[in-house]
């Protein structure tokens, strides 16, 4: 029989109900929602207000949706790996809080970080314990809570990130469907661009640290922009080119959603017409890890198996990368 | 031929030159050598005490000196991954940053977290990305500085931390070496037993959290002490009697370094004497994702092809694991 390929079998998402809008936005810093709009494209984002919950809560509110939608039990799970920037807490790793959360037992969890990026990176890395034969039911979640690293009174960074979570469930498929082919890359000449600077080891938490802000994302978006747009690009096209793919073939485009013009050029240099590329940033910002799952759980009513789909993302370190996959099954 | 095992082709290690010993801890917190050396047999530890250098300074060394020991040049790595729960950023990810700081410039890197099981865990992810045929040559590496999250003034755990960082590489092979089983567990419960409250999104940093010195190392010993010793010897005899292993057949028993009795008892459980136990946790400490790998580079020398090698390891989450392999080279 071979090897087995490893294809998504289900979706399940969870977004907190607070809608923090343009509008509201202009309330908290000197914006606007033409600003705004003309430079990323977002409209608004979810929040999750509850002081007492972090990125677990949203990942299990997400895992739990995925179980109930594939009638899997807790204890069919073999393996959870949870993609975030903003885990609860240093440690433990918030896939052994989320498992912990929603009854998953008989499985082993960890955390991956490679920051925007982490829902192909951490897919891919799902997929090799699958494809290995290792593992029967790997549940791969991004959770994030950017809320809670977003600085609110600096009005460049604060309109693009929002809270959410999604979750894929990946079995063994011997079908022509599932992850057929990847590019996945980093260059860490991006950790001068886009960084978290205190809180971790480097620059641990003090009281000059929490006074100067240091706690939240910075990030020089010139540099930012100028690297994703080519490099999403860059890996987008040449997957298709290595898979003998022509932009006919291609049935949908899912790019991580951080910002509408790198949407657009990724899919104008693909050759791929905008009404077969997933775009929701105007509803929830840029979610990180959450992004992509969020766009397949949104469109799952339209795949269809056999569906060639291109997943392309780019975030911090940089890192970045394209996935190409056939759907695994028929809208449901 | 079949698939290939992956087999670890080499071992690099660093550690900072300042020793931080029982009798400075003294002077530091009410504490005795005799008190430290009967509940968790550690006489020094090292620490990275240059205010600018973080986790991924120790761990790029590691590398470098894991390059240099295996005449590899940065060019030919595939893919870098770093466990860690003291990465210099919470983004962008360790391992970014280490490749830039080495030169890797054609792998991609992610970090992963799993607590103290780190190694075990991240050894296994880096397993499957080889035993899969997707890459040739991987870099695993923990790195920690631990003394960014270690409260000094708290008698109960600054005695138990150190920092360091150690790298392996791992290799496709065809012969009879390399990794034969695993055996990962995550348990939830550890969360209310081993954490580091805040700094992550559930808590995120405030005056209060650091006047509260909440962004520090908080284990309940006991709860820890009592589930690491049934745990970590419950796996390691069970992947002894699955690979009909005898104590006779083990070689070496590579135990995490978090505390001489855990060791000692899962030693006694597995039958396997002393003598066959790597153990330097008097000289380093818990250095969490870098204890294993660090007693196999000290013991490198003494190490043959073929000897049968259990890697057993518990940590935050509660996670835990042991490994099954067989040594891939004889001493150099």
């Amino acid at each position: 029989m071979g090897k087995p390929k490893a294809v998504i079998t289900g979706i399940g998402a969870y977004y907190p109900d607070y809608i923090l809008d343009n509008e509201g936005l202009c309330r908290m810093v000197d914006t606007s929602d033409e600003w705004i709009m003309t430079r990323v494209g977002i409209k608004e984002r979810r929040i999750l207000r509850d002081k007492d919950k972090g990125s677990a809560y949203l990942g299990a509110r997400a895992v739990e949706d995925l179980l109930r939608r594939t009638n899997t039990s807790p204890d069919e799970i073999d393996l959870l790996i949870c993609a975030t920037v903003t885990p609860d807490m240093h440690f433990p790793a918030n896939g052994n809080i989320i498992s912990d959360m929603v009854g998953i037992k008989h499985a082993f969890s960890f955390d991956l970080n490679a920051g925007c990026s982490g829902f192909v990176f951490g897919l891919m890395t799902a997929a090799q314990w699958i494809e290995n034969g290792t593992c029967k039911k790997v549940v791969f979640v991004g959770a994030e809570k950017m809320s809670a690293i977003t600085d609110y009174s600096d009005r460049t960074t604060c309109p693009l990130f929002g809270d959410a979570s999604s979750a894929v469930l990946l079995e063994p498929t011997y079908e022509d469907v599932g992850i057929k082919d990847h590019i996945l890359r980093t260059d860490g000449i991006g950790r001068s661009h886009l960084y978290m600077k205190a809180g971790g080891s480097l620059y641990p938490p003090t009281i000059e640290t929490v006074i100067n802000k240091e706690h939240f994302i910075y990030q020089e978006g010139q540099a930012v922009f100028k690297h994703a747009v080519s490099k999403m690009a860059d890996v987008s096209v040449e997957i298709m080119e290595r898979n003998d793919l022509t932009s006919d073939d291609v049935a949908w485009l899912v790019p991580h959603q951080a910002n509408l013009r790198i949407i657009d050029a990724t899919a104008r240099r693909m050759g791929v017409d905008n009404s077969k590329v997933m775009i929701n940033i105007q509803k929830y910002g840029n979610t990180t890890s959450a992004t992509i799952p969020l766009c397949l759980y949104e469109w799952e009513d339209r795949l269809n198996k056999g569906d060639n789909i291109i997943l392309a993302a780019f975030g911090a370190g940089f890192t970045w990368g394209a996935v190409y996959m056939k759907w695994g099954y028929d809208k449901k």
